[in-house]
C-alpha cells in the first residue's frame, strides 16, 4: 500500500510545483503502480482531468479484467466525477490520502460495493490544507462551487 | 430543446464519421450551445474523454454560475462517470436521447436533485444499436464490462 500513496503523493507535489492543484493518483495492479496522474486543471485549463481522471487517462485503454484487480490510490477523497469514473471502470478498492479538507463519494462508493479505505495521512491534509489557503477561488472552480 | 439535442446528435455522427464511438453531448446555457463534444475513446485513446466529460472539457474553465444555469444534452443515458461530472458541477438538468440501449446513472441523478428528461429519440437508438451491434467488444469496453 505504501508505494501506491507514495506515487498518488509524488503527483500531487508536481502538480503544486507545475502551479496546479495538488492533488494525485496512483492506479496499482498486481501490486504494481501501472499508472499515475494528477490534478491538470491549470496545466491543461481542464474541467475534467482531476487526480483520478488523469490517471485512469494516463493508463490507457484497459481491458476489464486488469481494473477488476485495480487499487485507486488518491492524496484526496473523491469528488463525484472521480467516484463515477471509479464505478464506470468497476475498480474494487480505493485508498484515499485524507478526507478532511473534501468528502467525497466515499459512502455512495461503499454503497456500490466498493472498499474504500481512508488513510488519513498528515502530509496529504497540509498539501491540501496550504493550497485551499492559499488559493480557494481555485478550489472552490475545482469542486464546482 | 430541439437545438441541443440537434448539436449533441451531431457530435455522434461525427465521433462516428472519424472511427469512434457514436455519443455526442451539447452544454446549452440561456438557450445557446456554449460547448459540444463526442465520445473520444478511439480517436484520443482515452478512457475519460465520453461524450459529456469532453464537452466539459470544450467548455472550459466555467465558473459555477454558469453551471448553475445549463443544461447537459447528451446522445445516451450517462454513465457512471458522466453521471458523477453532471454532479460534481452541479448541473440542474439533462436531457436523454435516449436510454434503451443503456440506461446509466438517471436514478442517482434525481435522487440528487437533478431534473432528467429523456426523449427517446428515434435517431438516437439507431445510431447506438447499429454501433454495439457492429462493434460490441469495443462498447463493452467502454462501458467497463
Amino acid at each position: 500500500m505504501a508505494e501506491g500513496l507514495s506515487a498518488a503523493i509524488s503527483e500531487a507535489r508536481l502538480g503544486r510545483a507545475e502551479g496546479g492543484i495538488p492533488i494525485g493518483a496512483a492506479l496499482v495492479v498486481d501490486g504494481k503502480v501501472i499508472a499515475t496522474g494528477h490534478n491538470r486543471r491549470i496545466q491543461n485549463e481542464s474541467s475534467v482531468h482531476h487526480g483520478e481522471t488523469n490517471c485512469l487517462e494516463n493508463a490507457g485503454r484497459l481491458p476489464a479484467s486488469v481494473y477488476a484487480r485495480a487499487t485507486m490510490f488518491t492524496t484526496l477523497s473523491p469528488c463525484d466525477m472521480c467516484t463515477g469514473a471509479i464505478l464506470l471502470y468497476k475498480i474494487p478498492r480505493v485508498v484515499v490520502g485524507e478526507n478532511a479538507n473534501f468528502y467525497g463519494g466515499e459512502d455512495y462508493l461503499r454503497q456500490r460495493g466498493v472498499e474504500v479505505v481512508v488513510v488519513d495521512d498528515a502530509e496529504c491534509r497540509q498539501l491540501m490544507a496550504d493550497f485551499i489557503e492559499a488559493e480557494p477561488a481555485l478550489w472552490n472552480e475545482d469542486i464546482g462551487v
